[in-house]
């Protein structure tokens, strides 16, 4: 078991993999394969917000507190199918106190949006109660 | 592979399960095993979203048109455990020709709310181009 | 100046009046008049959303701590027109030491929805810092 | 009357401005005073939502088609006080056919954010039924 299993059982179990982490931008992938479809042969909304939520998570948890999401938002763009490589690139768009803002793109290898995220955290330092 | 695999891959993955389909309502289960947690050790966002995610797809496609998922929306309220019995509930709050609204209210064994969903899907009637 | 136009002068300003006020129910109404409608000659989306949040603003700041929105989300179903009475019902859906979550449905004088709200407060105590 | 109020009643009475219009940006702004206050003494929310949803709502009907809106989110950040110029950037993230996505930041003056909205509008090409 990897550190990235370690820390994220169902990121990992899905197949999300991390790409890159640098403050306030994570990139994370998933190859679409028979597993993730729905009942109309597409990627499953489940494994898309799975993708995006590994991002967000990781994005917010990498401050200096422990980042608890609160509200999320996802919009289906455009349908993706088996063989697909999918990358979800997380930008931070507010970091507060107490709450921070993140926005998450999911693109296909032609760069085409697949679907858009974005998710609040509540805030908590580290060693408060 | 079952009805329910078949028609669902991802969510019969994830160990989603349909338990009550009526016109406008379906009601969906996950036991929470470890394979679902996130990195604080509470269950993920990712499958909270597909066992909300699953019962939508179910209501929404039961009303003579195909139903793809644009807009989703998903508060999470309480963190759930390993071995909890998670229930999520959709009822549908809007049916129009083209579009339908559909909330989903997750609740543990104890009757409290883990998470509140809301999805719109735009409906193209089966047999039209 | 009533108290209601104290209490909330953008919401009184916009027209919006307050019907009912029980534990965790508020019923507001707005008659659409032209100042309130959009380019398409419909009621404006800021207008349906300023009738929601004052619903939701009275529901949740009637629970022991001053309650602030976090995040919102709107579905606009069906346009509404000049005469139209619409009447917003704001339901609590969680109330938590911390936070809270309201739903809030818009329909007009036939009962039919025109919009659908749900929002999401972050409460601090009274007299708390 | 200039084009404005014409072709946006609400928008007009509220106090937003129009600043800039390009393909696929639009820039609006609102000066806060007494009467877009909340209970709070703070900007209510409906405003927010107003300034944000005429700046998206000229961004979407820019680009040969009716675009009605169909969902929306808003994540409010920080409160702004009266004497504050607000300035909404709306941004296009999708275009596709029949849908579009738009996503707009409202800051002050110190270029702090006050509020992050996205918008999801159907659109119906120009002349078709």
């Amino acid at each position: 078991m990897d550190k990235h299993e370690a820390q994220d059982p169902f990121g990992a179990d899905v197949g999300v993999a991390i790409r890159e982490e640098a403050p306030g931008v994570v990139v994370a992938t998933l190859e679409v394969t028979p597993r993730h479809l729905n009942q109309h042969g597409t990627v499953h909304g489940g494994a898309l917000f799975t993708l995006a939520d590994v991002a967000f998570a990781r994005a917010s948890n990498a401050r200096g507190a422990v980042a608890v999401a609160l509200d999320t938002s996802m919009t289906f763009v455009r349908p993706a199918r088996v063989g697909t490589r999918l990358v979800a690139r997380c930008e931070e768009e507010v970091l507060r106190r107490r709450i921070g803002v993140y926005a998450v793109r999911i693109t296909d290898e032609t760069g085409e949006t697949v679907a858009l995220f974005r998710g609040t955290v509540f805030r908590r330092p580290e060693g408060a109660a």
